[in-house]
């Protein structure tokens, strides 16, 4: 595909991308674009020009403040609207070409929450993440629990405080049980981590009692996005058991402000590691369900130079996604359109490639470096951590942008 | 207060009450009414007749699928609708007194879910079930973990399969590994339970960063519901750790249709239990803050007689809603209105006041006998379950009403 948008040579937002986000100019409400180089295109603009005529949606639907409405289109619209865009941005005699309204540059808009998060759940699906921290605060020898490598762990987070890509977040305060100390005090966290993390889109309800297969779970999916568990490891430690975490996590997830559909992910597909022992029946699946995702994470010191602490990829995932909404449907649990979920911290093997501080750090015993000479065990404030993603195969490449925020000081 | 509206002596929703629902009858759409004594009372219709028109709100704010855009009014707005309803139902000259379409009978209409909750999160704040399990499933010389007293211990559960009661579920499938196996199996769960809960519903949002105080909580409480949080045991004990309870719990929530103002809980306040160790500054709270509220759950087998097999009562919460609130804020979790916040199972001191099976039949050691002569250590297929709530003080009575679901084979 050629497209006579310029669009630059390392560009995220390619041709074969086109992602899907709401954004907002200093004079209008919020609306539904797509990414294209360093532009936004405007889709009521293009729905005016009347692009999508063959498509019989109302143009509300671009004038929506989320973008559930348009993914409950249904996948049969949405990959047209998506294939119409490429072939007006590939074709030399588009009207697009002469419109002033379809794009503004994405430097003078604001992204906003790409969906309405009605449910979020996260879970917990590298194999080196788990082992990582199994060995650091169980046993190293029996790194894993027994379930692990049977069931897709999992566990409900909060929507409420699921933030766009951009919003900056305070410290938060908790309950901590000191090293050697009987009684928890109540203080602002010491241990504030990130997590790497990609997320998933619900695309196609179900009913509660409905349960989807691993074959027709892509069905469901609509996109992906990158996605920052925000921790806070002191909190975390002292609350978990036996419930899990809940206020060690739920004070802030950053979220990037694009969708990238599954087809646009399609050239990226790769076989998974190989399972064993063998899964249950219902957890089985066919051909190449993981994809080729490249992953890093950057720390910004007081808006200074970054330095890049992760490179990491999505591929390392042990369970797919397909595996995770099998297990997540499979005693009845229905979903809706916009839910969330997202994939648990996505380590590698190698220590560079771990996608915590946590790990980075390990628990705090090995600082990292960053080039402007400061060390961090944990994320101090006004650090900015930003996590990128991209694949790459051939000529075609396909990213995500970025999530990006700032650790102010508590409250 | 005495009303000119019949009201027999042991209903529920007598003139103290005056609770808000969500209603449609065969010939209307939703609508939000309240109940008294046998009846509905269509607030679309006493919005109509004038009677609110010194509170300038708009019809649709009745013409609602959920009571959020009426909470959302503020308590200033909602105490005064509810007074006025009140001074209506005691004034012998009132326009409700002719009107021929105010009230209908509640076996008339099809009672709906009351708020559209956007996130829900289960707490675990009575001392007794947390005991109960901590001895059959830890150690009985330490059945409390070492946060629970310091701690309002809570997780983030499902919002989506939160149904009203009356809507019937299936048994849920899952992964269980049973004893002395290895390998788990995936099946329809052999331990299904209720948990005997109440929920409060958020009546104001906060934004992310901003905490509740122990002596503001209240004033971000609309009120109160029955709540049960259908648990599956045997899902439960293989996938919970570390991360808490996901696929055992999510397969479905009970909740009542009539939603209980604290205004019309006022009179039945009471001390709590003693809190030792002394909590952390952010949880002292000063005044009454527990509720004195009946509870009793009774199971009916394939509709036949039913039998009680819990008398408890919410008064003994160890964790009240205002510690549960200002820990769930405490690090700056927004919450937002029609937020559910459940109390976790309330169980009594006696053993006839625990507030599940799993406590009851003590694992299963212990079948319950049923009336009709049958044993339960579990709930089995066509069990219906039914949990009801009321608080009574001189001649003072307040009611729940019930939240009742009956469960079906798997699918």
């Amino acid at each position: 595909m050629k497209t006579w948008f310029k669009v630059s040579e390392n560009s995220d937002f390619t041709i074969y991308n086109i992602p899907f986000g709401i954004f907002s100019t200093p004079t209008s409400k919020k609306k539904v674009g797509i990414a294209i180089g360093d532009a936004v295109l405007d889709l009521s603009v293009v729905y005016d020009l009347g692009l999508f005529k063959q498509l019989s949606f109302s143009k509300t639907i671009f004038e929506s403040d989320f973008l559930n409405d348009f993914i409950s289109l249904g996948k049969s619209i949405t990959k047209k609207v998506r294939t119409i865009i490429q072939d007006e941005l590939c074709n030399e005699n588009s009207v697009l070409k002469s419109s002033k309204e379809a794009f503004v540059l994405q430097k003078d808009v604001e992204m906003h929450l790409p969906v309405k998060v009605g449910d979020y759940t996260d879970f917990y699906s590298s194999i080196e993440h788990a082992t990582n921290v199994g060995v650091m605060f169980r046993d190293p020898e029996n790194a894993l629990l027994p379930n692990w490598k049977h069931i897709p762990v999992g566990y409900h987070g909060r929507a409420s405080s699921i933030m766009v890509s951009g919003k900056n977040i305070h410290r938060p305060k908790g309950q901590v049980l000191k090293l050697n100390e009987t009684l928890p005090v109540f203080e602002p966290s010491a241990r504030v981590d990130f997590e790497l993390e990609m997320g998933f889109i619900i695309g196609k309800q179900t009913e509660v009692g409905d349960s989807i297969s691993t074959e027709k779970a892509e069905d469901y999916i609509f996109g992906k996005v990158l996605f920052n568990d925000w921790s806070a490891r002191d909190i975390q430690k002292w609350e978990y058991v036996p419930l899990g975490p809940f206020l060690a996590k739920n004070f802030a997830s950053s979220i990037s402000p694009w969708v990238v559909t599954l087809e646009a992910l399609e050239p990226f597909r790769i076989a998974g590691p190989e399972q064993t022992p063998k899964v249950l029946p219902y957890l089985e699946y066919n051909g190449l369900k993981n994809f080729d995702i490249n992953l890093e994470v950057s720390i910004s010191p007081n808006n200074s130079e970054e330095t890049v602490v992760s490179n990491s990829n999505f591929k390392y995932m042990y369970w797919n996604m397909s595996q995770q909404l099998a297990h997540h449907t499979s005693n009845g649990c229905n979903v809706n359109v916009g839910d969330l979920l997202a994939s648990g911290t996505i380590s590698g093997k190698s220590k560079d490639s771990y996608g915590s501080m946590l790990e980075l750090s390990w628990a705090g015993k090995n600082p990292i470096k960053l080039n402007n000479g400061e060390e961090r065990k944990f994320i101090e404030d006004y650090d900015t951590v930003i996590i990128r993603g991209y694949c790459k195969k051939d000529d075609i490449r396909v990213g995500f942008g970025e999530v990006k925020a700032q650790i102010l000081p508590s409250k």
